[in-house]
């Protein structure tokens, strides 16, 4: 069976899905939507997507750009098993009733409420519930981040309590209008939001963060500290984490300093659009003090769900039951590392 | 008794504590020394302040550059009861035997190991420590920054331990060579220096810290957790807060957002060179979760010593054995606030 | 004679133009007007400023903010002889007939058309013919830019054409929601509209214009190409721009390499917010080849355009009938300086 | 024959021209050099070139950092037909001594004076010039991006002279160190050696530039006047580009507005390292005022120099005589585009 996917918005994240798709040998994409005719849809139809357009609105400026047009996102439903909703944030859940009538399984992404799905994943952490699922959540880039690295020290060594700050990139790199160019700007709601949002995915583990924006445009960077059960040595932890998919050990030592050097690596890696899925953790950033564990990660916010949505759709559309040969899949097809770089 | 005060290095903070002695009755400014005939060495003239060099090399330099010398640090030396060390960061150390030998009291700035002193100086934290002492060292800027938002807090309610990220500026505006320009770099030691040097000042603070360089040049900003001693509510918090010296409440709904609203606000308080002495904390980001708080604060990285550097003058020459009043004499001096803005 | 002046709009220009007319001893603050109550409203009042609101419905938050307004704009007109026009961009023409109908003169900012007032205003280029005058526009910080370095080229020398970029900040230090973080933006729209606005001024002067927008916040930069009538040396030039009001040389040699040392400089010589009301042109990036001139000048774009505005209501009003004695009036209330820094 | 090309440097341009001859059929890189085992050494390594260090003293911390080296420059030059020069800027010249002594033919890049291989090319306008050449220099980036655009104007409608300015991006994406973080820097040699770095190309034409650099990573944008020998129509000119090759169209009407969007443009193209080796030119930028014509190109200063690599390698070894027909082979083999984007 190859499940026919639909991708509701072909921005940041849905362009990147649909090509993750497209290298998956059981799923296919069937059309992207779009809703102007920007050098983004100019792009989907020299990939060979079948272009779609939100409402009937668009069909008109779609065509004076000379843009051919399949359909509107209804007629896209039609043919679809599952459809993954990457609009803009906060807007994916006033399409929910579309899919419902449709018929059409459905994922969101991050940027929408856990209510919407009833059900937020993680692919190491929960895939086996969402088989079979209707409605899943993918949470986002930082919820990602921070439930990829948390998950096995709390399954190997357990975890107290964690405190995480987020600083976070401001915008995209395809981005010129937003700002800030010289401050540093604090979420002023505290704890922010990110600590809730992965015990959407993993409840029991006690966690509170706070989040500042600053002026980069590249990858978010995460301070964690985690009070451990257990004494453990970083060694120890480092190595759990050479045996986690989606993560890479990165090193200041062979001038991986910043975020910049992170993202120069990935370009060098010759990933489409120079992204990096995994999360990166710095080895010699990672230190423990006593029973509290010290690190620091980098959350390429641009890639590092793309590969969950795979294994998302695999889960439930009952592609591949188990946990570990779905992460592998989708890895391979996607030429994702892990280990030490 | 007017104490004579010489300044070697006439730079960010050099030039600030130069103003700031000229505000005080009870001290002046002798001289000032700057090794390079750049404009500020043009503005100390302009200022009326006794330019020196460094060393006798120095001299030629200037004199082409058309600015009249009145002599070298040692001349200068000798006609002073005091010398503050205002050299880059890591360079003060080594004139330390300079000013033992003509017998002149000596402040060394936080770019300093607590050694070079063998005391580390906060006003409100150890002022009665430094009376009479020859030689201290004024902590840096986020240090301060620390000092004077976690002092009174456990003085009122105690404080268990504390994690805190700086999340700091990269350079100072004045500067146009260092970056980064698009990335975050984290400061891979960890725990950061930040958490011994205050310990330098409060050493029964359980404290640890990590840090994190942005792209930008006006403010650090602070993500502090400090689980206390028992609970306590936000409000109890901020009037604590609101009776401290060198503390003020900013607040995002009256439009101080980031770093960049804050600094905007110093400039409108009409402050020279724009500086903002007080550390700023966000009342509307200050939360407490059982018996842990959170708050952000921002440190303007340029002038938050300056008034700790007239302190420490006027402790070690026994100008005032009082800790509050010295405090209240600089700051009314300063014209600096308090409170809430 | 103390002529009341009104300001409409108390944010960037508005608060500025508020601070200078307080400093003449020929016109007063009689009240500003403000929109929301910000930080900078309640600095106003810390000011001693009369707070007006544009309209009634501003009332209530103001009011709940616990700021007292002493009435509404239509109220705060009443009193006035003439109103400094300080709203945002393109906000300005709409209050035309408000200002009109209550009978007093009217100053733009260069963010309206020439057409609104129907006089386009820079002090040295045509004080003499807004004498008298009911509504003027003062034109924008880059025009005023142009003009005050151009014009006694043309005067003394002669111009063939001009060719100018501007290399503009993005949005003002304060601001911290405008982009871009990482990206360069050009005008498409060519040549810009800078040329034109430097003819509202100076009709004769041949100018084309682009300009492209650069992650600043700090000041604009013009490199600037004029074909000479006659051949000049550079010190010919120079000369000229020293005895030019409100043009400053300034040089590298002196370590002032970009806009970031130019405003340490302003700091240093302690106007207010850190202000450069003066254009700083390079002394060794002015260089003449055969009769092409090329030079570089930084504007500080938050208040080059201040004392302008100062010497406009003073040529409305007939308070001074010379051009160079309001100059040089405003100037000295100012400390503005002038030649060589 | 297929040709052993050396790589002296793998750094910006080393790995690109690395990869780039990887991807032709006539050329093969038999070893790059590295001086420091920096993660960029670790990837050479796992692309499977042919590691080899500079000097025989950086042998032993290759071997420490776990790197195994092939031998020396020396051992590589042995093998080599020809090396490729791209050692950081003004290194370059010093290893012509031993380019010459191993008897290789030798390309520098623009870092290097023209003087160093008395030959500078750009293939659209001196590949028969270089053919059977011993030395050569490729041009920088910018003077790159003007012969392209310039070259082609120049040959169907004459140019009488041309001024422009290069808005320079301050540094790399992958380089953290380097600033300014919010300031702009004039060249204050003016004019500045990009016109003259032209001429060693296309001797005839009359270009004066100038020069600023700003806070960005990206790209470099030029703003460019060319004063035509005859009047033409912007659609005119932009035919002509349309039909040269490495030069692409880009619009503001489908979204892109700034460098920010040309670059996620390229990302969506799939290039390596998201790489845009064109010119982009915005057509909706490009304008006509009588005889004298205006627009503006980003110049993505990493990659547009790979091509010309590429054929300056083919043209040294006579491996093709018709310029067009090298150009052809080398787009093909890397994707490049040309025309309408």
């Amino acid at each position: 069976m190859v499940v026919k996917v639909a991708i509701n918005g072909y921005g940041t994240i849905g362009k990147r899905v649909a090509d993750a798709v497209s290298k998956q040998d059981d799923m296919e994409v069937i059309g992207v939507t779009k809703t102007r005719p920007t050098f983004e849809a100019f792009m989907a139809v020299k990939k060979g997507y079948p272009l779609y357009v939100a409402t009937k609105d668009s069909l008109e400026p779609f065509e004076n750009a000379g843009l051919h047009v399949q359909g509107t996102l209804e007629n896209l439903l039609d043919e679809a098993d599952i459809v993954v909703d990457c609009t803009p944030g906060k807007k994916g859940a006033g399409y929910k009733e579309t899919y419902l009538k449709a018929g059409v399984k459905a994922i969101w992404q991050g940027g929408e409420k856990h209510e919407v799905a009833g059900f937020s994943f993680n692919a190491m952490a929960n895939y086996e519930k969402a088989l079979g699922r209707d409605l899943v959540r993918v949470v986002s880039c930082n919820t990602t981040g921070l439930c990829r690295t948390l998950y096995p020290i709390d399954r190997d060594i357990g975890i107290d309590w964690v405190q995480a700050v987020m600083v976070r990139r401001s915008t995209d790199p395809g981005d010129s209008k937003k700002g800030p160019i010289n401050a540093i700007e604090p979420v002023l709601k505290v704890p922010s939001h990110h600590g809730p949002d992965v015990q959407s995915v993993l409840p029991h583990i006690n966690i509170n963060t706070t989040a500042v924006k600053v002026p980069t445009t590249i990858m978010h960077l995460h301070s964690v500290v985690v009070k451990l059960k257990r004494e453990a040595s970083a060694d120890e932890i480092i190595d759990i984490w050479k045996n986690t998919p989606r993560v890479v050990l990165v090193s200041g030592k062979k001038g991986l300093v910043s975020t910049a050097q992170i993202m120069e690596m990935a370009r060098d890696l010759g990933r489409p659009r120079s992204d990096l899925y995994e999360i990166a953790v710095w080895e010699d950033g990672t230190h423990v003090v006593g029973d509290t564990l010290y690190y620091y990660q980098a959350i390429h916010q641009e890639s590092d769900v793309v590969p969950e949505n795979i294994d998302a759709i695999r889960a439930m559309l009952e592609l591949e039951t188990d946990k570990m040969k779905s992460i592998e899949k989708t890895d391979r097809a996607l030429g994702i590392l892990g280990g030490d770089i």
